[in-house]
């Protein structure tokens, strides 16, 4: 009777020690997510979001709820390639091959972790980023395609991609950025573009691709929905200038939609996605 | 008095002269469809069809309702690139370019008509086909593609080409397809397949492209299922004769996925989708 106690007293004892031996592991997966069905990234209680769905399947892995943080948010309809969110997970054993796997198989189909990195304690996919990079897909072809119409802006007129590029270089570098935020948005409103390329596939797919440190709230939206008033003729190359001077929302033509956006790539100093 | 009396007799003739020179025209819509959210294409009372959407865009067009006929029946998920729907309209002054973006405006956005041609009063889409052409597509990314997920088999798998064309050479020409239906099918199962393609695309999509003037209920996508199974080894390609000559269902390997078929095209005398 003494020895069965003496066991229950030492597995108990074991227990313990295996438990406050669990420390904490960071994690970054890198997410890509169809945004059709979601209202956006960003967590919102009785709505369905892509940071919602995440942390449910972080809960269902951990059995409790633990919070998370993205590299950015993205609007309703928004897709993402390569988003990254990061959570510290107490199931620390957990290598991070296992941790995508588990993860994939507790997500929805339209949210899928394509890798899954083991990062410092204090890394925040919002303030490390070092570039983050925006793709926008205009389809030009005659007929709506049916099959691609959640991703791209179908936009079958013609555009003077000269006067497009053009416009663009306006953009580039530090500016004030106001003219092209909607909505609230109170940061600071100067921010860098690195670079903006204009690309036309032969499939009739165009391409604008919007690089920078960090964008304001519907800003590459409204930068694509610019560019093409200026392919169009509607608005002169020079007039890009005047607009982004005017520090003005009101000036502009109008937002892109946002089925066309993918939150592409961001590029931290220790791995890109 | 007498004047104005006269004037409204005449009036009221001209009108019931107008409406009695009102004849029938019948229309042949070419129509593609994402068929995700649909029950299939055929006609049912409560549940969201191909078939009753276009019914409810041609009843708001015509303020009554007109039956359709339609080329093929496709299951639940399965989509189409070239289907064509009959229907005869009271609307002949309507040339065939106003029926179609009439069509356009008031059908939801995951139907779309392509063209609209004007065809003779006993034109039947179902028994005027001269060949009916369908594309599954299988992606085999090592990677699941979350932005076609609706639209191929992912099977990151290796498949051998050859064995699989190997095996379809045995399905060509006229048999007994009963091993290839699935549910309830009461028609002669005696079917002819003209050709069967295999096409390797570099963007890792693999196409089957069937062939043949008419398919029992899941033909293609059983025909798919065993090719599969031989691409992958676990069925010899002589074994699909055996199969083939058994008339036996239940010795085939498994229905490939609804997502991946396309009804791509139907060829009649008048004209091709």
């Amino acid at each position: 009777m003494i020895s069965l106690l003496l066991c229950i007293c030492i597995l108990r004892c074991w227990i313990w020690l295996a438990a406050s031996d669990t420390g904490m592991k960071r994690f970054a997966a890198v997410i890509s997510y169809d945004g059709t069905d979601f209202f956006g990234f960003q967590q919102q209680p009785g709505i369905r979001t892509i940071q919602g769905a995440f942390e449910e399947a972080i809960e269902r892995i951990h059995k409790f709820r633990i919070p998370s943080q993205g590299a950015g948010r993205t609007d309703t309809g928004v897709h993402a390639y390569g988003q990254v969110i990061a959570f510290d997970s107490t199931l620390d054993h957990l290598d991070c091959n296992t941790m995508r796997d588990a993860l994939n198989a507790n997500l929805p189909q339209d949210v899928y972790v394509r890798r899954v990195h083991s990062v410092a304690d204090n890394f925040s996919p919002r303030f490390a980023a070092k570039k983050r990079i925006y793709h926008y897909y205009i389809s030009k072809s005659r007929e709506p395609d049916l099959f691609r119409r959640r991703y791209v802006w179908w936009f079958p007129y013609q555009l003077d991609l000269a006067a497009m590029r053009k416009g663009a270089e306006s953009l580039l570098g530090e500016h004030d950025f106001s003219t092209f935020r909607t909505g609230r948005d109170d940061r600071n409103p100067i921010r860098s573009i690195s670079a903006i390329r204009i690309l036309n596939y032969p499939s009739g797919i165009l391409l604008i691709r919007v690089e920078g440190v960090s964008f304001l709230k519907r800003m590459v939206r409204n930068i694509v929905g610019l560019l093409v008033k200026v392919g169009t003729g509607t608005i002169e190359a020079e007039t890009v200038r005047e607009l982004l001077q005017s520090q003005n929302r009101s000036n502009l033509p109008g937002t892109a939609p946002p089925q066309g956006l993918f939150f592409y790539k961001v590029l931290f100093d220790e791995f890109e996605t």
